[in-house]
């Protein structure tokens, strides 16, 4: 599957125009479908569809699914079926527990891109998340310096089009587990941690997650979900991912450069 | 309302740790709510919930109306009131033609973010420009190179937090006429366009259009909804930016910078 296209533009330097190919990242729809098979009823449900860049879309799909809380481990998946372009159709299991009739509000109060999701710091506190929030991991900062250049090096569409986001995940060792790429940093994030879902390696207990922008409160809450104990971005945090972070005892790191850091939350935990 | 707040944070530079207070953008949810006198029963309507910086509320909830299509001009707007915190409420005109009732479809399906907004081309060949779109105008690179600059002079909260994102209108003299920040780069666009709105300076004929960060389609879309005929990205359009922009004669501009540029449609007019 194509995630970057070329493109003739105009490219204008130094006041001299000449005429070139450029790569452009793919942006395109993607339409969650959930599938259930309901005392016998077949019922088919959109959840979600966002602008996304293709690639990784059944990944995309369970992890959307998992931060959501729309399901809660990979064995209330049955399969996983992509009937046609930018489609994903989740067939869940017969025995799961989703009453996917009930799941109307849900849907329509979360939406399917994160940011307009919980609309509170009340409505968040129904974030489950798989690990004791009382128990701290330690993170060195030698370690954390080094995961900028990793990422970059890895960043494949980054570097080709300069017009991704992208979410990595890092033992403490600061050795690269997995890396996504997505216009949608939400996006880069769900197909992270879908991956993570269908390896089984949720909660994700002593991993670092890296963000390649800014830590928005939609990003922190899907990491909160899928276990991540420290977050690191590239970028500045905002208000509520700083709140959120200190609510669920995550270690927050941002401004993350190879010889700098800020830490917003949990400093004792930084060694 | 503050944009802002102080927050104790641990700064590492060099191998030296220091306690330190950090300004963070404020990101917090603003519920956007629709009020009609619909045939003498009051219908009240949360249209949206959006995560944004506080500030322009009442321009962030007419500006997102008008470019999701729910209004169409600002006399259909009687008034707005902000009730409590967080919260915007916008009054239609009694004579106006929407009928709340029947929103339910269109805002289910668009949703409060924009991102998840129309799901396809054709979808969104609903759009209707205030504009004739086979009149083109023209820009002069020498203008152009001077924006990004004047933008960064005035955008006062990301020099302070290193978080915003920002939507800038500027005249075709490189003049600076509105300037909107958020932490969500949807919502500062709909800040700029909902000013612009209550000034009935819409359509936005012969402006500029600077978007700090990169070109999504969500953002193309709302400056056609606008009017606007020439887009400039300081980062990195996606295709379907790009795709949208050629189909309405939209100048669209990559990678501003002081004395370089990339024109990915309408090449012949920025001269």
């Amino acid at each position: 599957m194509n995630t970057t296209i070329l493109f003739p533009i105009t490219k204008s330097r130094n006041g001299e125009n000449r005429d070139v190919e450029d790569t452009l990242a793919i942006e395109e729809p993607l339409e969650i479908i959930l599938i259930q098979n309901f005392n016998g009823e077949i019922i088919r449900k959109t959840i979600s569809i966002t602008m996304r860049t293709p690639g990784n879309d059944e990944e995309l799909a369970i992890g959307f699914l998992f931060t959501e809380g729309i399901i809660t481990n990979f064995l209330q998946i049955e399969k996983t079926v992509l009937p046609k372009l930018n489609t994903v159709e989740v067939f869940l299991n017969k025995s799961n527990e989703i009453n996917l009739e009930k799941l109307n509000r849900h849907f329509y109060t979360t939406s399917s891109c994160g940011v307009c999701g919980k609309t509170s710091m009340d409505a968040i506190s129904t974030i489950q998340p798989g690990i004791d929030k009382t128990k701290l991991i330690t993170v060195k900062q030698k370690i954390l310096f080094t995961l900028p250049a990793t990422l970059r090096k890895h960043q494949e569409i980054f570097e080709a089009t300069g017009g991704l986001h992208a979410s990595a995940l890092f033992t403490g060792n600061g050795e690269l587990i997995s890396l996504r790429e997505d216009v949608g940093r939400h996006n880069a994030l769900d197909k992270l941690i879908g991956n993570q879902l269908t390896l089984k390696r949720i909660p994700l207990k002593g991993y670092i997650l890296l963000l390649s922008g800014r830590a928005s409160f939609e990003l922190i809450q899907k990491a909160i979900m899928s276990g991540i104990r420290c977050v690191a971005s590239i970028g500045a945090p905002s208000s509520l991912a700083v709140e959120l972070a200190n609510e669920f005892n995550v270690t927050l790191i941002g401004f993350l450069k190879k010889d700098g850091l800020n830490i917003y939350t949990n400093p004792t935990t930084v060694i």
